[in-house]
């Protein structure tokens, strides 16, 4: 089970700031929609993303979690992809969290191939 | 120069999700007040603090600086700590930005001594 306080956050109208690094060993950050389930944080993108890619090759990420409202509210959680799901649940997902931040299902053209990423969180960082 | 729209962000009351990397090659992600001078993104900690000695051992970070109203505004900077300023000036610059987002000087004791780490964008990725 994940941490109660991340979990309601995460399963909020919360913004995620998620990190991952490119072969380089450099940081990428981006400006995500953010849902949980009992064991991890769930991250919703596209296969061709260089996101995406960076995780396939290093699954080592951060999940900064804060409240619209109140961006001092925030939690870190520093852990790996441990998973993914694609397929017909990953765009029902991806509807799911456009009902949720934008009421309405998902209307932007998808390019490639929705994906869940389900990190796991290692270490955590209240504020 | 940095970007307008980069400068005239990190000058507003947005907030930053500042990434550095642990000795491991891990990231971290710290929400951060923000500002600007002509040719970097400013960011104010504490020596003491872990990202302070991430940065000193491993320059590269990202800076994501996003509006506090519309966390869809944000601009991704992904590039280097090129400099650093402690002393009176760190100590003016903490209270400046306790002004601009919170009306008043710096309330919070200062722990060890503060640091201005100036980051010199070298990718814009813009939203």
């Amino acid at each position: 089970m994940i941490d109660e306080v991340l979990s309601s956050l995460a399963k909020a109208k919360s913004f995620a700031a998620f990190t991952t690094m490119f072969p380089s060993g450099k940081p990428m950050t981006n400006m995500m929609w953010v849902d949980a389930d009992d064991d991890h944080i769930l991250l919703n993108t596209e296969v061709h993303r260089r996101k995406y890619r960076n995780v396939a090759a290093n699954p080592f990420v951060s999940v900064m979690v804060f409240e619209t409202e109140d961006p001092y509210r925030y939690v870190e959680a520093r852990g790996r992809v441990v998973g993914e799901v694609r397929g017909p649940e990953a765009r029902a997902h991806i509807d799911a969290l456009s009902e949720k931040y934008r009421g309405a299902p998902y209307a932007p053209e998808i390019r490639s191939e929705r994906v869940i990423l389900k990190v796991k969180p290692e270490r955590l960082v209240m504020h």
